[in-house]
């Protein structure tokens, strides 16, 4: 039996990396890197992502799908702004309705479904991904009952779950707060210096955006200094 | 209100254009037709598609998602031959573990993934899918029991689920054998003549492949003739 070998859907951020740093630890060989192309605003996120796969020497497969065909979110559209942070997300959760334009219709879903046929054409076990329920955008797809509805599709709809092997689904992360993750990064010697949050373009992150509030704060509630921003 | 709205996933095939035709009955305005370009050995197909698509006046969407970097699938690795059909898909429902290499590892799973990002970026109420259960391959994503199961991922998984209003999945051949989907096609007016199913590249079908040789009996029960061998 050869050793165990896991997907992480990698976007280059904090929360895909520090999944990338279990999946190292806990797999049998190095993960395979998964990244999306997908006319994303902060297209920048992949070069981050290239740098931590190969902190992991890990292979890196970058899939494109250019969800600019379809839109429907500020995040893959670039007449709608991405918005100021409000702020809104740092009371744990949100109104379930609450949900922000940079929202992108089935983001998680195309991704998970693309790791699964990743996962059983090279033989993984696992796909990693890296969703929060705590801190979060209000998205309805970093939610457990998402992924476990993901779950059920693994277990039926391939080949290799016929065969009683289906692809496992981990969110190490999803009952985690962002300062627990950062911490947890930390502990595991991840390499957040590398890792890029903002939903902008860059070339430094905005500092404004939600994601970069929602890393800010992370940060400052773990008590420690986000390498990313200090290191040149 | 605006009228109601539905994505078809397009092949271009006989089961996708008989969905095609009952969406066009059924929904307020013309489909949107949903086409794949996933490095398939059959790419002709998407020609098709297009014709079918033009018939129906529906707006054509067409996504590149090359499924040739992960591959696992003779449709989509050309050092994998697509093998002469053996007849066995013919006698029903056939041993879950036997299914052919012509199989795209998560290939359905993919498609209505994409399929829920166009529905809910473009307001279309809902989604179908030409899978059957009864005269098909063997393929693990065509069963009710990934259909309802993704179905689930839909009821959490998007923005416009939490509102109460989550994307249907329609799979209105589910239940129908070849012939009788035939019939249903040759009742609606479906454009057969302009549809393609082999797994082959063309400019003809093969007549050999599992797809020629269901497409084949399926008419052959109908007790009529192929439009599709027949029309210049």
């Amino acid at each position: 039996m050869s050793p165990s070998r896991h997907v992480v859907i990698l976007s280059g951020g904090l929360d895909s990396t520090t999944c990338m740093a279990l999946a190292a630890r806990d797999g049998g060989r190095p993960p395979l890197a998964l990244c999306f192309d997908y006319g994303q605003s902060h297209r920048i996120e992949l070069e981050h992502a290239a740098k931590v796969a190969s902190h992991y020497g890990a292979e890196r497969l970058v899939v494109d799908i250019d969800a600019r065909a379809w839109g429907g979110s500020a995040l893959t559209d670039a007449s709608v702004d991405i918005p100021q942070s409000t702020g809104s997300p740092d009371s744990g959760q949100p109104d379930p309705l609450d949900i922000p334009v940079t929202y992108v219709p089935a983001r998680n879903i195309i991704f998970l479904a693309v790791a699964l046929g990743v996962a059983e054409a090279r033989d993984a076990d696992a796909v990693y991904l890296g969703v929060n329920a705590l801190d979060y955008s209000g998205y309805p797809d970093c939610r457990p009952a998402f992924v476990d509805a993901f779950r059920a599709v693994a277990a039926v709809g391939q080949k290799r779950a016929l065969a009683g092997r289906p692809v496992g689904i981990r969110t190490p992360l999803i009952d985690l707060t962002k300062p627990q993750i950062v911490r947890l990064a930390l502990d595991l010697g991840a390499p957040v210096e590398l890792t890029w949050s903002c939903y902008r373009p860059g070339p430094v992150p905005c500092q404004a955006c939600d994601a970069c509030q929602l890393r800010a704060r992370g940060f400052a509630d773990a008590g420690v200094s986000d390498p990313a921003l200090t290191t040149p």
